[in-house]
């Protein structure tokens, strides 16, 4: 593997290289780079899909699950939307240069912060071949270089997509090495590139627990951690039975492959009679297997065409990442409140009510990334909290939290106007 | 040492149940708490004078340097000194519970970003016992727990002080359990501190630069690192020779045991001759050994009553933390700035000039944490920046950079008002 590693080396130490410059490239420069790539998407959109054909039919003989299937897919209208995105970060503020906090301190000292990029971004990704084009547009308008390592099962389509965007970026007059890809997909070169804590300033692990775990524990350069959703939407006795039915239908069946999706639905006992038919009927329509507790299967029981099976201790705090959801009757926000705590992963979670006060409760007191006041987990994303896209959704507490944009791949200096002061 | 981690395990659980009740307190009982230690520390100056002469004096003995003793020493008035900025981080305003980027999305979805504690802090430091005051006071402020893990050589001044805190806190009516010491200085324990990374979530490690690379590659949960500072002060050929002789002396001399102290000064070729032997001049007086480069030597050699060492390569890029600096005379602010590049810490940088282009090149370029017209680098730090104190000074770019106050130690949640909202 000396070659391999040889080569990553070499590829890290160009992106430093062009990083230094990228912090000083104009608004103009930057937002030139993504136009070409939305339009260059849509120019070699045949041989992009062609190229993630090949991925996709390696992938289903080796026998990859439907959710992972459909993460790795790319349609026609996929690439679409994502061109489209490409064009709506283009459009949001250049974050770099933003003067804030500036004040004048007694002694004369004006101070304050200034926004600049952090550096070179690593980004360990799996399976979502959108994921090259959502990192590489941040990365870039934020003026940071970027290390970009997809999955094996990808290859193809990474490379399509990467030598998309380094066409475009070269002819917009960015720096050359802004944007690496590795292409060797030999395992050993993760592990190197988690050594790399004097090139890479902040890696973004993206993919399955295996991943984020070996990422955390092994880095030597700070990580931003999120991806994994256990999300619970709480159903309290307040609740519009009609909202309800609708928010769990869409947080459930919407996109059931993806972390904001819906894993345990918590209903209040005082409700559970009238709404969980309702939600179950919608359910049923899309072919939801429904885990129950002992009361939610006893009021469901006798219901037909639903999908029923006995919970077990495992199906709480599960990431489903499929037409699976777990049902609980509670008896108290208090004890929706407690399962969260216990079985959340800090991701998103969504109370469903017409009472002030349990509303604002929630808010207060869920600690997670998102927390929803009647609305569908399904909103925790870059791109429909209008940040543009996104390179990931931190669930740590440490940098940034929930879904990460252009703001959250930048640091700031303090600068310091002085008139010849002195410390006394 | 099994029961020393069973014990350190035991205190980080009682932290972490103390930080779910610590982020709902209200700023009256956190501002009662910090009053207390305020008074606290001077009620019991005495005993705490006493523990730290016990440090002070075996610390002598064991032969410690006069850099290490006077960061370990505690005096009266730096104890009235502590207990003052005790009381300016009270009259600072609260962080927790701020609401900021709040917007109304076109499908009618109310979101925005809530201000949070981050839970529990985690200290690992060395030698300086104000920084347990220091971190005690600006985490309580902001809602968090802490594990204090102080140096064997300050244990009976850290106790002391540890005592204070924790009967204020007591008496304010926060949480039992939002204090923690660890007393037992077996450094396997900092080991597993490392590990407890479902309990800490952010580790502030203060001390050498062992210390901070030993916990950088080790830990398992966020660490901000920082306080390595190698400071340059580059004096341009417009500068104003009485300012860069009165800053270079500050920033050299008033107190040079600490991080943010100069330890390179760069002159241009311009202005050398002027000013050199002026800043030399000024030095002397308090002792101060000039490594220099051969031609800053050509125009000192011929001035008695100087310290004068030509310089070797080490002394480029070093923390001496003692009443030393290296001197080179530089031939542009080019070259100057590829020296910082080279050689700096990414802590504080300053120039010296009356040039505006020259001013907001230097700032512009700069990649460090505090970047400086015309002042001392002394400057950086919490309190001289108005945030009342500081919890360590970050030299990386992820979280927070260079001084760290109340808001360093926060993280937020996205907070959604819906009305019924799903993703089409």
């Amino acid at each position: 593997m000396k070659s391999g590693i040889e080569e990553l080396e070499a590829k890290g130490k160009a992106a430093k290289a062009a990083s230094h410059r990228m912090a000083y490239l104009s608004t103009e420069v930057k937002n030139k780079a993504l136009h070409n790539i939305s339009q260059n998407l849509l120019a070699k959109k045949k041989e992009i899909l062609a190229a993630n054909q090949i991925d996709y039919k390696e992938a289903e003989a080796s026998g990859m699950n439907a959710a992972m299937l459909d993460r790795l897919m790319l349609s026609s209208e996929r690439l679409e939307a994502i061109a489209r995105d490409v064009l709506a970060v283009a459009a949001l503020p250049d974050p770099v240069g933003e003067v804030f906090d500036m004040r004048t301190l007694p002694n004369g000292l004006l101070l304050g912060k200034k926004r600049v990029p952090l550096g070179v971004i690593g980004a360990i990704y799996e399976s979502r071949p959108n994921v090259t084009i959502d990192i590489s547009v941040l990365c870039l308008k934020s003026g940071n270089a970027i290390i970009l390592r997809g999955g094996k099962e990808t290859i193809h389509s990474n490379s399509a997509l990467v030598r998309v965007v380094q066409d475009a970026v070269a002819k917009a007059g960015m720096p050359d090495g802004a944007v690496q890809f590795i292409e060797n997909t030999d395992r050993t070169l993760v592990n190197h590139m988690l050594k790399m804590g004097g090139i890479i300033d902040l890696l973004i692990p993206r993919g399955g627990a295996g991943l984020i775990k070996s990422v955390s524990e092994n880095a030597t350069m700070p990580v931003v951690t999120g991806g994994i959703g256990v999300c619970h939407i709480y159903v309290d006795k307040s609740a519009d039975v009609a909202k309800a039915v609708a928010i769990a239908y869409n947080a459930k069946v919407q996109r059931p492959t993806v972390c904001n999706a819906l894993d345990s639905l918590l209903v209040h006992a005082g409700i559970a009679r009238r709404c969980l038919p309702k939600v179950a009927a919608e359910w049923a329509r899309a072919g939801v297997e429904m885990h129950c507790d002992e009361r939610a299967l006893a009021i469901l029981k006798s219901k037909s065409a639903l999908k029923l099976v006995p919970a077990v201790d495992e199906d709480w705090g599960k990431e489903f990442l499929s037409l699976v959801a777990a049902v609980k009757v509670v008896d108290s926000l208090d004890e929706a409140l407690e399962h969260i705590e216990r079985y959340g992963s800090g991701h998103s979670e969504a109370i469903v009510t017409e009472d002030y006060g349990s509303a604002m409760r929630f808010l207060n007191e869920v600690d997670a990334a998102c927390v929803y006041v009647n609305a569908s987990t399904r909103f925790t994303d870059g791109g429909q909290f209008g940040l543009g896209a996104e390179v990931g959704i931190s669930t740590q507490k440490v940098h940034a939290r929930g879904p990460m944009g252009l703001k959250e791949l930048t640091s700031y200096k303090w600068i310091i106007f002085g008139s010849g002061q002195v410390r006394p």
